[in-house]
């Protein structure tokens, strides 16, 4: 099933995507009070997919899958080119950071550049999104813990990342952290670990990979983060982003005003955002 | 105005402190909707504050002030004998990790020593608690965005923290946020900046300091986060901590089950809670 979350006539609710349609889910809340009683709103769903009919998508404004969740981690340094591009050790250990709740922005949203900043960047990522979540989930249980995926962008102000030792501030700017078109369900979704990922800007592919290369897989990644923290509904685990960032061209190309940049994932659809100066 | 958040009769509720008494807001909601809605609220809850009555504190449970903050910040090296026990350089730039909204925990709630950990360590920080917040907040604005203050304790697993290059993970452990054990509002804090805090273990002063050392100020934290974040209602920024921490110690000391910590700062109140291992 693929879930969105979507505004129209001034409201915004969670629906379900069947082909150019989407359906109302019915479902009071947000997609974190939708993902919290899957089982118990599953069926309902299944049969309002079935019988069809909605709005077109077209006619309504597709928001960020999940507009606030509890916690976004982003694991960085974890595919072997972008590990070589970034002039970086492949790490012994997993490393995470964080993206601010208030990053979040809808998946065809313009994308800021702040006041006074100037290295902008992109980064495709599939986006893991927890269902049942837990705590010491071992990687053999973790499959049992998500509860679909999206096309995320890991937007990144270089200077910002790189201006001190920690990055989740660099991470966290508002609308760095677009996502969506919806989330596709788990059990649409064969094999997580094997789906093409690519990046466009202005239509020029900067970015092709495929989540088979991952260094620390998505299950290993779930055990780790599990060990110290509860994974709730609805967080979102950004799971590494492949190598062509623009900070690694040569020269560096940091994104513009006017740059389009388009996030695709086989099978989950795509974003794109339009980068624009805060005024 | 001290407000708090607090469990009694098996509802979670906001309400007003007043001597040895808590008063029910009557406000709907949690305290993040009393402090969107502040100056609305405001004079019913003086109002409500000056007839006194209510039920003793010792009668309730006392939560966090702010239970599920939309962002938790944390600045890393701001005193300067916290920098030199930590073998690290003054930092030029600001360096913010973040807690997870999981991480939080109540005033005198239980701290966990998460299953296979065995390096964890206090951290005594004033947090401050964004009210009206906004970006692109100068320092000379910044005190007019802050609701209030409270202690924390910054608990940190030391190996998790420095197992890799990013902090965010380390500190953001379930239990490892306790805050309260209320919000003193900004108007009754005469100057942030001037504020002693301190942390005992087992009854023994392990930090002392106040916040006139903070490398970074208050203002200027606000400053340099606001840049690219819009800081909301609710947000939790941990100001730093002082000298004193158990991993700087000679041999190390970190928390062994049954320790006792408290963090308590001047005009503020104290936190306390015990150490327990995860079972």
């Amino acid at each position: 099933m693929k879930l969105a979350t979507y505004t129209a006539n001034g409201q915004t609710r969670t629906g379900i995507v069947v082909g150019d349609a989407i359906i109302d889910s019915g479902v009071a809340g947000t997609m974190i009070d939708l993902i919290r009683d899957w089982d118990h709103h599953k069926g309902d769903l299944e049969k309002k997919a079935a019988a069809g009919g909605g709005v077109p998508l077209t006619s309504v404004r597709l928001e960020a899958p999940v507009q606030r969740p509890g916690k976004i981690f982003a694991i960085g340094l974890n595919y072997a080119d972008h590990i070589v591009e970034s002039k970086m050790e492949t790490p012994q250990r997993q490393v995470w950071f964080t993206k601010a709740q208030t990053s979040v922005n809808g998946p065809y949203d313009d994308i800021e550049i702040a006041k006074g900043t100037m290295t902008n960047d992109y980064e495709v990522e599939l986006v893991a999104i927890i269902g049942k979540g837990g705590k010491h989930v071992s990687a053999d249980d973790a499959a049992g813990t998500i509860f679909g995926y999206c096309v995320g962008n890991d937007v990144t102000e270089r200077m910002w990342q790189h201006g001190g030792p920690q990055w989740s501030l660099g991470k966290s700017f508002d609308t760095h952290a677009p996502m969506g078109p919806w989330i596709v369900t788990a059990d649409e979704v064969d094999d997580p670990h094997s789906l093409g990922l690519r990046c466009f800007v202005n239509g020029e592919q900067r970015q092709s990979s495929n989540t088979e290369h991952l260094v620390f897989n998505i299950w290993s990644q779930i055990e780790h983060l599990s060990v110290g923290m509860t994974l709730e509904p609805g967080d979102c685990l950004f799971t590494g982003t492949p190598g062509g960032v623009g900070a690694a061209m040569d020269p560096r190309q940091f994104l513009q005003p006017g740059d389009i940049v388009r996030c695709e994932i086989d099978g989950l659809g795509h974003i794109e955002g339009t980068m624009v100066a805060e005024v």
